[in-house]
């Protein structure tokens, strides 16, 4: 195992308190429980959101927290939920008056504790609501889920939701329009390599030299298959149908589009995957009107990429294009 | 080799093409020669400001192209030079009426080209003026090299150059910032893995699993030796106290930090870098002004990092803060 790290047990702590001081005037750090807040928070006026789980997918969540995007950022360990007591603190430290918006990825222990947080926290008085991202098409159910898995497309929920938190609007609509984005949002994953977990100390999975997984999840969850390498047009291509045919785009739709990085794949790739993405779109008629290609949602150091279309209209253009101003994601 | 890519003949031309698709309000490329442009070039009033190299550096250079930053990025193939017909036609793509600086990394064969295509511009009538960056503190002399290498310290002349061009200023006074900051940053780096030139299809050097390379260029050049892998605070203290010994900076001096991932490195691990980073600056009572962790100047999928440091005046702090827009860098 050959990472740039010290002790295993502090990999979590080190790596926040290192984001801290990288971003002091974003986001700091609670006393306890491995939690980033937005510096300026709570925020008296404007619905929360917070979001977070397992550690190991950085820049999510925490390079999110910041103006137009998250109020908080909840860090499990590496590839595990965060606690119940961890989000529930997490909430107590962001809720201002108008209540609090948890957006989860679909994984078992993500959607238990976050839920027993909210619990916790209307005990206490706060007003809080979810919703549950389930953007990968790979798979119905898997390893760590019930249900289709939330993956890279979890960002537009924060970037979306967050802008309108922004614009002060309530809980019922900040939920409503994070529904909104869930409904019209698929991505789909392929690993070239595994990573591997520091405290376990090897792979998550095996390939051989010349096999891609195709469909995996984000803590190397099986997908729909292996197979032996292909070029990468005819994996994008794979991707992109499997997405269409779950969204059933129709000639003069309007998309955003999000290549994503796992981890160790170079830029270069990533943008030879989106000119694929881009021809077939163009083939089909279907608009792009905004594209973001790098590393958002990422599993260590695998190697592969996920795409991520998001059917637009004219209200969540006008959300995508709002201002954002955090560590991770910049909209000018 | 594991790779998305299609052919290796044109891969450098396909991620170009998945670059301008994916940022059209921001760059355009031009009809021949892998020449990213700003969408706007070329513009009268300013100084223009033209970069480049071998591919494989993503998102350097082409990444950096747009406001407040470039207006031309070169792409050679893979890590080689672009030739001089090539920058020369970049040059006359974005050349105003207030004349261009070349920013260039210190390899000889890029110096070299971009001399050349400075005396074509010139025989044109077109000011032409350069700089060379040569932050790299690990070696003298190297493979590709006389005198030191440059590496992720070039994105802050890109920067701080592309602010002051922005604001107006002359070709003099844009190529003396320039120079500033080159006498005022330094870097090193080092590396867990190689990477794999796809054209060449084996690794650029080779690491048993217990090695690490202090010092390698982003080309995979020989640093200053290999050793057995250390934790990531000590390998952090011998990077940062290599750049110390060159800086001499004292007490109250104010920097800016990058620590850039090569390319397989994660997030998670670059901020456990900066964490002591920042240790051992303020152990020393050095101001730490701004920070960047992430992916400025790559190698492929090399899995290690560079840091960076630049010492700053309030000159050059209101041009790093100075607004910029592009697909890689946005400072608002």
């Amino acid at each position: 195992m050959k990472k740039l790290i010290n002790n295993v047990d502090y990999i979590v702590e080190e790596m926040l308190n290192g984001m801290v001081v990288a971003y002091p005037s974003y986001i700091r750090k609670l006393e306890e429980g491995n939690i980033l807040v937005r510096k300026n928070s709570p925020i008296k006026d404007k619905v929360a959101l917070v979001s977070g789980g397992g550690s190991g997918h950085e820049p999510a969540h925490g390079g999110f927290v910041g103006g137009g995007m998250l109020d908080a950022a909840v860090a499990g360990a590496v590839f595990t939920s965060p606690t119940p007591d961890q989000v529930y603190e997490g909430i107590k430290a962001v809720a201002g008056d108008k209540g609090v918006l948890l957006i989860i990825k679909n994984y078992s222990g993500d959607v238990m504790n976050f839920e027993m947080a909210k619990d916790m926290a209307e005990a206490e008085g706060i007003e809080v609501d979810y919703v549950v991202v389930n953007d990968d098409v790979a798979v119905e159910n898997s390893t760590y889920t019930t249900g289709r898995r939330g993956i890279a497309g979890t960002i537009f929920v924060h970037k979306i939701a967050g802008a309108l938190a922004e614009k002060g609007a309530d809980l019922g609509e900040v939920k409503r329009i994070g529904e909104k984005v869930i409904e019209n949002v698929r991505s789909m994953g392929m690993a070239l390599t595994p990573c591997i977990v520091p405290a376990a100390g090897k792979p998550t999975f095996t390939l051989e030299e010349n096999e891609m997984e195709i469909g995996m999840g984000i803590h190397g969850e099986p997908g729909t298959h292996k197979e032996s390498l292909k070029s990468a047009d005819e994996v994008t291509e794979h991707l992109v149908s499997k997405i269409l045919e779950d969204m059933k785009l129709q000639k003069g739709d309007e998309v955003a589009i999000m290549v994503n990085g796992l981890g160790s794949t170079p830029l270069m790739e990533l943008f030879i995957v989106n000119n694929k993405v881009d021809k077939i779109l163009k083939e089909k008629e279907i608009k792009i009107y905004k594209t973001f290609v790098g590393e958002y949602m990422t599993s260590l150091e695998m190697a592969g990429c996920s795409v991520t279309l998001l059917k637009l209209d004219e209200e969540l253009k006008e959300l995508l294009d709002a201002p954002a101003d955090t560590p991770a994601f910049k909209s000018i």
